[in-house]
């Protein structure tokens, strides 16, 4: 992981690769690498899809090491979508695979001359940009199919689908997972569309031939990762709530804490919930021949995923998460699994974010486009979206424009993306974090759930403001810094609640690369890359006025607990002042 | 004009309408009125369509009394186009008549309970709202007809068409001319969106028994009304150029100066635009029983418009505006007059601004939807837009929106509202005005025309930088003065003109109202009325970022000229600096 690929697309010229040294940007990894490279070399006043924009594609730090839950690939770039600094996270194979390529960024920049699509093509003998019209318009699925006809030994998929070729800010960026399905996804801020712009539709890898990375001191990086892995399986989270049931063990949970965003945040419980709980999933999986327990990259020790069956036993989509079936589940009155599976499906095909998605058909159905419930509905409008419909491409633009052209008021949306899985009433530290997060409403970017609800990493409660700042500061930090390593986000339960597993996860850096961090260098990390980030955003024009809820959370009252926002805007301003 | 009527339209209560007297509002007028009242009455961070935002409705200082050239109305609010502050600004006979009425605004706020329409009848025995379902989604031409028969000694009316019920971002507030015809339209900004929002369909006005207002000095205030309209008539271009062929004079000079938006601001020049020309449009008025020359209010001396009828010699619409005919023909490489008439005429009846709409279909036109220079295509489009589909609800949303969701880079637009009719790369000084006026894109808040191209108020060089911010910024404070005053902003080619006819405008409203103003004080007006509008986008989270142009003029030369826009962003930053 010592070089970086730079492709050049034009329009000076036709595209073409080229190798370069790190550089400046030695010792950085996943988020850290894309947001450093973003806000260096891209003009915060350029326009997202022009040739001034860049998307950076970055394994993380431990990726395509021997390290457990270190498959995260960070996907970077202005974002179409808020108009601001973007990193968006996968898992899959595309990390491990790159990382073992030996890249540890991929930096795609300026634009092509001519409408014509391509792909690229990286294995151990270098990359190769090839035009290939062929595949335009093809969904991911059939896609990956394609290319691993064509290239028998590729490893691992990086792609676009039709969204992502018509720009839609909802358009995602796919990454195979372990059986070659386009499953896990870039998801938010339409880092597809900069993709579909740069006119890439997929980023073939081959790592065939190509070793593990290998530590500084492997004896001392193997028993830490045996730490590491004994401290995930211990706690109750990793251990087994999320094995078992998947991310959306969580629906029963917020929906019992009244938290669960239900009919596009009307209401914060969902009467019908234990149809689509972790619970029932799980077991329809089970039932049909699925699995209900699967990792999405080789070294997963969690597996937190699964997949899900049709009625006929047929591979439908990996398991749906709790966001995507709270998104067209809860979120739009729909209690019916099967159409969140189809769905899930449809948005992976399509190249969609499944949040934005669930977020934006909530909205048309306040619009009165469609009934809260209708499961057929729903399907419907997505599959609008895949033709390029113009109702599509409204929908297929996210929430703030579908609010926009269809005249609604309550739309979701931070920075103009849409708000995730938990409603910032019932769950105040997450919504500092919506607020306030570079990346415009994200979860994933402090996700103060933990103490708000789960009793990980101390309580605080939920329905007060108190406390919530230091909260949504502390894991906004420690998130930029675990979002640099490659790790999934998940290990997070088990560092916040066990000092010798975040102890483990330090040694496994320090012995890898042969450093001395700190748990305040760490800290110290996740500043510089929120710093830099908040740098570019400034620069883009943003101010602490984007750092604001939408006014219907401070001004609706959100039962059960009919609670409003309560947080003030002076205190969301000292989220960033540590 | 000493009284403020409120209609508050609930949800609290049912919609009331209450009168007040001036209070800290005494002494403003037209866009001093509208913008002080929004700047001091609604939170900057609003929805544009909630309950908080307002929808102002203003007289000038002058209007209502005999002095000529008065009858201009503003109409002020959040925009739910730009974010910002918006004044929209409209002849008709709206203005002379509420000021003769006595209300020197009317403030529409609150939002109804219930999704009804309503409509308010204004006369000599106050105001009274009325709920009536009926007028739902009626054109404007219908809907004043529907309303003479109901009312039938009604002498104006202030409505929306389908476009603003339907709360479109483009939607305008129709005022009817000295024929009742429903054709001038305060156009920009989406005001008729929060009209629609506030559920109020059309004000219906009856100054029967009412009468002129009166100076406090008879005798000067005629004398001085009489240098004006001398002063007027005196000066080529209102005297001659604007009553023989109207604004679409401008056509054959704006584009010999190679500064006419062709096709989407890719050239400079319209090769046919011989066709679509003022003298061509004044000739086939003329030949077809129609008028060249026509007055919008009752006082006008210029009588700029004119009246088209079609083929069969039948009424089709007012003349289409100069930036109408550019918005609708060059902009989308439209020659054909009918043509571009019948898209008036579409425009004003489902009330929709033709500037944004022009703007949006050349953006729908680069990104394939139609053929540039395809008529049809065009009036298609523009009934897409009445009908509600969701292309038309795209298209209507504006060209910011459209550009978003069909993925377009060159998206004319600054504070998301859409650039008028001269290319900021060959008039640098309307550049200038169009990035830092507090209303977005907006020729008519500080029109460098004169001096880049008419020779009007002095010359400077249209193509070099030099000179543009002192010129932008001086117009720009003129012209906040004179939106103030309910005067027509064509006055100003005679006052900056000529030092006589700048002093009899002072001497008629210091002889209206026994004020000592002077030419300074003119100006302190200006200053204050735009640092209102600059204090309320601040607080709505406004910065020096959003007073910039798209990069595409910054770095694609536009022949004939082949230049770029030259004035850098230091030096666009010094605008407000006076």
């Amino acid at each position: 992981m010592d070089k970086i690929l730079r492709i050049h697309m034009g329009p000076d010229k036709d595209p073409v690769c080229t190798e370069t040294p790190l550089g400046d940007y030695a010792g950085l990894g996943g988020r850290a690498m894309t947001s450093t490279i973003i806000s260096k070399e891209v003009p915060p006043m350029c326009h997202p899809l022009g040739a001034d924009n860049k998307l950076v594609i970055a394994p993380g730090l431990l990726s395509g090491t021997s390290a457990a839950m270190s498959g995260r690939i960070s996907v970077g770039c202005k974002s179409p979508l808020t108009g601001g600094i973007k990193e968006a996270n996968a898992g899959g194979q595309g990390s491990q695979v790159l990382a073992r390529l030996g890249y540890a960024a991929i930096i795609i920049e300026g634009k092509p001359k001519k409408d014509v699509l391509y792909k690229v093509v990286i294995d151990r003998n270098g990359a190769r940009i090839i035009e290939d019209n062929s595949l335009r318009m093809m969904g991911n699925y059939d896609l990956v199919e394609k290319i691993k006809q064509e290239y028998d030994t590729a490893t691992a998929c990086i792609s676009i689908g039709p969204a992502g070729e018509m720009k839609l800010a909802a358009a995602t960026v796919a990454i195979t997972d372990t059986d070659f399905h386009p499953a896990r996804h870039a998801g938010r801020g339409g880092v597809g569309a900069v993709m579909g712009a740069k006119g890439v539709k997929v980023i073939v890898l081959d790592d065939t031939g190509m070793k593990m990375r290998e530590p500084k001191d492997p004896e001392k990086f193997r028993a830490a990762n045996k730490k590491f892995v004994e401290g995930l399986k211990s706690h109750p989270v990793t251990g087994q709530a999320l094995p078992a049931y998947g991310t959306n063990v969580l629906t029963n949970i917020i929906n019992e804490a009244g938290a669960y965003p239900t009919k596009n945040f009307m209401w914060g419980r969902f009467d019908n919930c234990s149809r689509i709980s972790g619970e029932t999933e799980a077991e329809t999986e089970t039932r049909r021949g699925g699995k209900a327990t699967h990792g999405c990259h080789r070294g997963c020790v969690i597996q937190c995923s699964g997949i899900y069956m049709d009625k006929d036993g047929h591979y439908l989509s990996k398991q749906p998460e709790y966001e995507t079936v709270w998104a067209h589940g809860g979120n739009c009155g729909i209690d019916d699994l099967d159409a969140i599976a189809m769905l899930d499906r449809l948005d992976d095909d399509f190249g969609l974010d499944t949040i934005e998605m669930g977020a934006t058909i909530a909205v048309a159905m306040e619009a009165g486009i469609a009934e809260f419930g209708d499961a057929q509905a729903a399907i419907n409008l997505i599959k609008e979206v895949g033709k390029g419909t113009p109702l599509g491409r409204i929908l297929g633009s996210g929430a703030a424009v579908t609010g926009k052209v269809f005249g609604v008021e309550r739309v979701p949306v931070v920075k103009g993306q849409a708000l995730p899985a938990y409603d910032p009433r019932a769950v105040q530290g997450i919504g500092v974090t919506y607020a306030t997060s570079p990346m415009g409403a994200d979860h994933t970017s402090g996700y103060a759930v933990t103490a708000n609800i789960l009793g990980v990493g101390g309580k605080v409660d939920p329905l007060s403001s108190k406390g919530q700042v230091e909260l949504s500061r502390n894991l906004q930090i420690a998130t930029a810094a675990v979002d640099s390593t490659g790790m999934c986000l998940f290990i997070a339960f088990a560092v916040l609640d066990q000092p010798e597993t975040f102890q483990a996860l330090i040694d496994m850096i320090n012995s890898f690369y042969g450093m001395n961090l700190t748990a305040d260098g760490v800290a110290e990390l996740g500043k510089t890359v929120l710093k830099s980030e908040r740098d570019f955003n400034a620069r883009a024009g943003f101010t602490s006025k984007n750092d604001r809820l939408p006014e219907f959370y401070k001004k609706e009252v959100l039962p059960p607990h009919n609670v409003t926002f309560q947080v003030t805007d002076e205190e969301l301003d000292e989220v960033f002042n540590w």
